[in-house]
């Protein structure tokens, strides 16, 4: 199966050995983006992946390509056109000290000024049978919101199965686009067949009525069946005494499924919701059983937190190894 | 208001990526000591902050400064004579290992050796409202000592608010100068005003009596009322179970206040009962309820345990987002 | 003598061990800028200095602020505003690969959007005695232009001594402002004292009339009598054999005069021109000879090649050891 | 005490921060073997260790050489021959997920391919009281299993106190040479006074009689009685809740003593049983009780899971310290 | 157009800094092989390049494949068998000391071990307009010397343009393999149109007869008609004082052109060859002039000495900014 | 042949890549000395060699013998006391920027403060045949001087070949000592055989009358002469145009030789002239001519300007396929 995403990639810039920025004079470069992020999982389990964006036509731009195609992700179908891409500056936590993001400018990136024509589109969805577009994308600048849109679409005319992640980011939003953002969103969902997201953003963002008592299944039911949703997941995370737990939940139209509860152990904070993503992706390709899918997704995103980077590189022997046994410690 | 610091600083060659010195031919370095790591906290929280110490005369002196004046500290009052300084080697402990430090030759040290004549002083204490003097220097060197008490004496003519720090480490005190240490302590005490120290430091060096039944508040109000101190603070740290609790109190004249306990995980150990100070001295400059101030200054000392290097660079941003949510995980 | 400098820092990632940037996934980070490099060499020859310039107010901005002051520049009139500075990624030369330069946008930083008020420029210049202007911020946006001949503007009724930079780069300029911009370098250089600058310069950009059968120092003559400027520098390179050479030249109203030619061997080759610019200023602060000014330059500039980083570090002993003996090996 | 160990040295190759090996283009190149790293352990608490093994006659061999050196141990008795040496690939694990672990080719290294005759062994084994045979050289070729038999044959005509280590690697062990692989262990352990092992190699490798009700000490006195062994030694490491504890066990001909229970608490996994086992022939060369010997052991196998590399470096004063307070923070 | 490379990948294991490898823990990983090198030229410059070989089925040979991709290289029709692969250390001369390289283990590897079908080998070459063959293989084991004449032989049946390098190197070829070495690279320049190579390997390796006092394009011209080869190529290096020189010839059927004689500077000299031959294939492949070609291929090969790493990567803009102005020092 | 060297050791702490002090918070350590450096490169070249000096009986000193030991010199004769060494600061230079050095404290070295008893001598220098003895001891305390002449007493007594180096540097000599340190050295100079130095030792040191018409070489026999010194050697420096030329020099009783004029490409300046020592006592020990012995020292010399660290490591087999072909570029 051939996967396509659409989303913009990122220079993180990290500082090493979990120093503040300030104390250091060597970064960590690196490039991310949830739909780089979803492919490159996808990729480390034997799926046919191509991403889908907008770079500078400069060294940086050849640059992150390089870096793109190095996680296994083909970077045919990338334009380069233009100058500039964002950045953002990673201070990694440690124990209780939270990871801390600083954005440098991202409304000028060649993402987010490059108009997307038809016919470009039309060539990049060529054989692919999953597209996959990242929520961000709706905020970031018009012209991506167009895009996105644009490029979903082409792609339900197409009969491609779409896949939608809220990603749902409030210091993005402008104060004054609110409404337009909430009806992009709402447009998306339409064309989307596979939705990431969370009780949250069916309450605060798309406003779905939904009583205390009620329990939260309730509203997930109302949210697939109002934007004829096949599949909705994602995981929530909480905290049991001094240790972090994630559980994964997937529902299709008549099941509702929960992973076991896993423990985190953080490393690298960033991505580990787009390793559940792929997690799910590859059960839905490959056929599996809910159970199967979102244990097997649970297990990825729990793994992402212990590896460096934002994109999952963790392939099913070591997934399926940590299934079998939880205290497994060293491979040989 | 500008605060002035008194104290040697050394320059701190630690050991990368947990390993020990024999592993190892690579080291990074950075300067550090008591003085400069009040004032490089209190810095990174919009005070006006003033090192006084001695430094050599040629490129480590010289790169000391520039290191000082990187974390915020002015060094126009920093003393440049001699062509020695201390220096100590640091091996980061890991999880139940603890960290180890070795010492080279400090008492040659330009510190130790130069003596610090009234006119300097003066100059130094001009415009200066707080004063901040570190015990070690007691220790050190007979001049050193000098200096230190010399330093006090002339702060109180001048009406200077005197901040000082019992840091008694016995491995530092001659067995035959006992006497003398102890007496000067309790000399530089009847300068002070804001005290930091621990039960220990009352009982063992000034050998105020106190039995066992009493609680160790009734000590604290003997401590203060003996040498007229206004504040007095300090922390406790315990075990419980495989959690490290660390704990901090303040009393005034009047009240004994105690912080929330707080988890303390280990990233970089030295430094932490700076940071505890630094925070109470922002309180008091800022005129904040004993409470906050407590509270402030031991999410200070808490979070100064997970970075990186002796002096503390946590500004009141991140402190107040971790006294808000203790769980927060990413600041974006 | 207070020195300030008006200009854009910009965030240096160059790519360590001669690598190119798809080759690295580790960056070394700088800030620089021809106004801060200037300053840089001034203050490690004893100047104080003051940076007028503009940064985000973000982590970002105040990393800028502390390599800064680890210059030695005082960061005390720099304005936090805005979110973004430009940046540009380094890939530096071996032997004779050239380096490569690529810039990320410019346009939007916080230097090239925020207006500098008459009362931030008065404030700025308290107590200044000689101001640089680096002619960069005529090019890089229309506020940064006004502003920079607003600061000119003040200075000259402050009475205060104006040096300007031509450091015209012609991939800055944009083709239909090209007129406004030869305007505003003459209007500049009509308020300045100090200038340094190139032939080129004076042909190709302020078009002063010049026939080949001239000698160049007619040219010089001519300009500095046309804008009545005090001094005028700059170097020349050249290839002899396969070294190469630089020579520095320096005029007032009545004398001109040529350092040495001095071997270039490159290490870092950018900032080498402001390393000499700052060695013409401590002469005439320092009411040098023209000779001993130019020469002294000219080894500031030679060394500067052989140094990491833009900003110029050298201090006056070791340019005066190698003005003594050129062939010195070790200083021990 | 002089002590000899024979075995296979590896060129570890590690990547580093905790990335996966696909994530980095550096490496940190250490060298390692059961044989190695328990006489750098005794090396580093004051025993005189020497190595017998065979290293390729190039620059990499004589790298491993001054390696070995620096751990203390000397490389007087090694052979240099042939070309090649077996290397792995370490990714270290973090948290939750495993280390990884990748050889390359081993069976055409130098010490599997060449024969040591008894004049080699008879020098090797000159003035040595106790040697140590590691188990892995019967798996990995003919050759390595020949020449470990030959050696503790003369080794045991001379009287030498013989230390065997089980090691026993089923991933290793050719399916079809399970049988000699069986004898070979065997006959080893007839020549053994000290051995280290664990229940499983009992039941699994041995296939002595134990039913499930007997307790596993009954089991430990049918092997040391059969196997004519005076100390028999080794490790437990379960978990309770979200910690990982070990426990050591120690018998001699009339007792068996277990250690107190530890947390591990791990940076680098590997090299930590021979950890336990340096600590016990510690023991047993000075002489102590078994419960001293037992808690020194497996605080140094505690303190190994703590430290870089696969071969403990630990000496007896931090062990000490740790046997005094077990919360040691950090050592002045 | 589309080019395949036939050869092996080693992994390259470099020691940082010019130290020697017993200086170092610390080693840089990187991948290289003349038919990779060659690819990474062409694809640098826009060229569709494919490699077949073979690489372990392993986190190894997983790590090979993405660094391949990252040089932008399709790493499709690569086969993934067997457990082992060459490895070389890499001590990296500085000034008048000389590079070292030391080989591990090269004849059990993956490439030399596995037999490739003339399925496989149709496979790959599907497409194809294009092979290159390095002459290494017939010397590495029988496998790959039967391996690469089979697939020399179906790519001329194929009609497959097919370019050869020598790449004799003595040390490799075993004493009483030489008569077979011999026939197989006779053998395979009868398959080859475009041929890489020296007067040494005519003279010594082919026989070919040649008086001294013919020039040496005589001996190129019997050379070409004797195996039917359309181009021949190569480099020679002289040095001039203390100038090292390199120069390029190429001749076709009718003419025979030099390159400009071009200084070496020297940063990483390994691969420079193969840069040569790239940019010859580039001219070739876009029907540029003999001496247009041999220009760009000499500076293709003068930079590569001025870049890490043994494959070349740099682009024709740099390359054709070098042809304009060879002192160019800085490229904005 | 068993060598002892005595001399003191000193940690090296040098900036990496080139920068200054105050660029970097990273530095490599290092261990050398002019006893550690000739014993260096004699145990690389097969010499067996052990070390006479004092290191603190601390972490500190354990890691500078662990260095010692993989440096291929015995540490079993070192003295473990005290708590201190001296250390310096290298910043290298690059191109015609000089190397600085700057010291740390070294009078209170343990190696300049602990007195080596007659006993503690005789046991160093039990089978010993050839003993170096660095001038520097004689500069660096009373307690060091009296240790360096104690033992070359005791040398005579036992008939061992005694070796000395001027190695004076003026900026150790104290002015109110000078009497005594050429009486020291004359004293020294009585005792030994073989001798390092230069004209200006014996000029301005030990003022030998000698006209400026007489040829050096008649200086060197006066020396040689009234100091019964069998052999006397050293190196002179010149600049030829941009090259920095070294040339070595020999005597013994009745002949003189040079070895060829040979270009210094430097990477690392320091130790050097142990290069050159250490290869002429190779060729004495191996008693080759005193032309052969002239022309491998002068290459040893300058391979180690290409090497990094003080200590050179360089080993026959590089020194002679140097000396067969002066422009090897790889060793393969």
């Amino acid at each position: 199966m051939n996967v396509l995403a659409f989303g913009e990639v990122m220079m993180r810039l990290a500082v090493p050995n979990y120093k503040m920025l300030e104390q250091t004079e060597s970064l960590e470069m690196s490039f991310s983006g949830t739909g780089l992020n979803i492919l490159s999982s996808l990729a480390h389990n034997g799926v046919k992946t191509h991403l889908l964006t907008v770079l500078p036509e400069n060294t940086v731009g050849r640059t992150a390509r390089s870096f793109i195609r190095k996680l296994g992700v083909s970077d045919e179908r990338i334009l380069m056109e233009g100058q500039h891409m964002g950045s953002y500056f990673l201070e990694m936590g440690y124990g209780n000290r939270p990871s801390e993001v600083t954005y440098m400018d991202r409304s000028q990136s060649a993402f987010c000024q490059v108009k997307l024509s038809d016919e470009v589109i039309k060539t990049a969805l060529k054989d692919i049978e999953l597209l996959h577009i990242c929520g961000i994308s709706l905020s970031t600048s018009k012209q991506s919101r167009e895009n996105a849109l644009n490029l979903a679409r082409i792609a339900q005319e197409l009969k491609i199965m779409i896949c939608f992640d809220f990603n749902y980011r409030k210091s993005l939003a402008k104060a004054d686009e609110h409404d337009i953002l909430i009806n992009s969103y709402k447009k998306m969902l339409h064309y989307s067949n596979v939705v990431f997201g969370s009780e949250k953003d069916l309450l605060l963002l798309l406003k779905i009525e939904h009583s205390d008592e009620e329990q939260v299944e309730v509203l997930y039911r109302k949210f697939m069946k109002e934007y004829h949703v096949s599949f909705f997941g994602g995981t929530t995370k909480v905290n049991e005494g001094n240790r972090k737990i994630l559980q994964g939940f997937l529902a299709n139209q008549s099941d509702i499924v929960y992973s076991k509860k896993r423990e985190i152990i953080s490393f690298d904070r960033i991505g580990t919701g787009d390793a559940f993503a792929a997690g799910i992706l590859i059960g839905l390709i490959e056929d599996w059983t809910l159970q199967e899918t979102v244990e097997f997704a649970s297990v990825n995103a729990q793994l992402s937190y212990t590896t460096y980077g934002d994109s999952p590189i963790i392939s099913r022997e070591l997934i399926q190894a940590k299934l079998i046994d939880e205290n497994i410690d060293i491979i040989r």
